[in-house]
């Protein structure tokens, strides 16, 4: 596991330099927020990416192709257990003047011997939003 | 939390369960599977649905607009601490003749006194196969 400056003491901390490092287009800071392991990631409409290089990968891409985001996040819940938590966020995102989307994240962290670190991330747009659902 | 004939030992056990309701249009078999609290779901473009009885009433709106659908599901990873356990996993629901809709879900479980429940679905249609990734 990596030592990094920032050794994030619980969730809430890992998360904050998560969303640090995203809206900052930083790809140094991601690196460091995620746990050198068989980590998994799911953007929006993306298939499962798995493993540490993989994951850095797809957010060097989303950072190349996107201006600085404007990102507002709102945790909807959190569940703690002693070295697992789960944050279900929502990620409103700018992505023009006045125009925004609304994405639901949930995020996955795991505690190892120097700190609390992402290891999942699972993100998928806001296309409806009343409560009539079908299977697609 | 209620005591159901099915005191599921595992979060696997729990998992099954799940698809096995989804499978079957099963709406009292979903509603053992989920612990009665303040759980979430998100149904693929749904917004967020928190609370027992909400995700109940989505679940029944799904069932009765959807035939059987038949759903072949592949475990991608288990992470598990003591009393949180969370699975993702890639559901091939088949939608017509010869014509399937992958989905993945991130499905997280926790121990309560009689056994584990769904406390969590996160589920998102895979639109895109390829690694080249944007914001949405």
């Amino acid at each position: 596991m990596q030592l990094t400056q920032e050794n994030y003491i619980s969730p809430d901390e890992a998360e904050a330099a998560f969303y640090a490092a995203f809206s900052h287009c930083d790809k140094k800071a991601m690196g460091e927020v995620w746990a050198e392991d068989d980590v998994v990631c799911i953007h929006p409409g993306s298939n499962v990416i798995v493993g540490y290089d993989a994951v850095m990968r797809s957010w060097t891409n989303i950072f190349s192709n996107a201006g600085l985001p404007g990102i507002a996040v709102n945790v909807i819940k959190r569940i703690h257990d002693v070295t697992l938590a789960v944050h279900l966020v929502e990620e409103v995102i700018a992505t023009g003047e006045n125009a925004y989307v609304s994405v639901l994240a949930t995020n996955v962290y795991r505690k190892y011997e120097h700190g609390w670190f992402m290891v999942g991330h699972h993100s998928a747009v806001v296309q409806a939003a009343t409560e009539s659902h079908t299977l697609q």
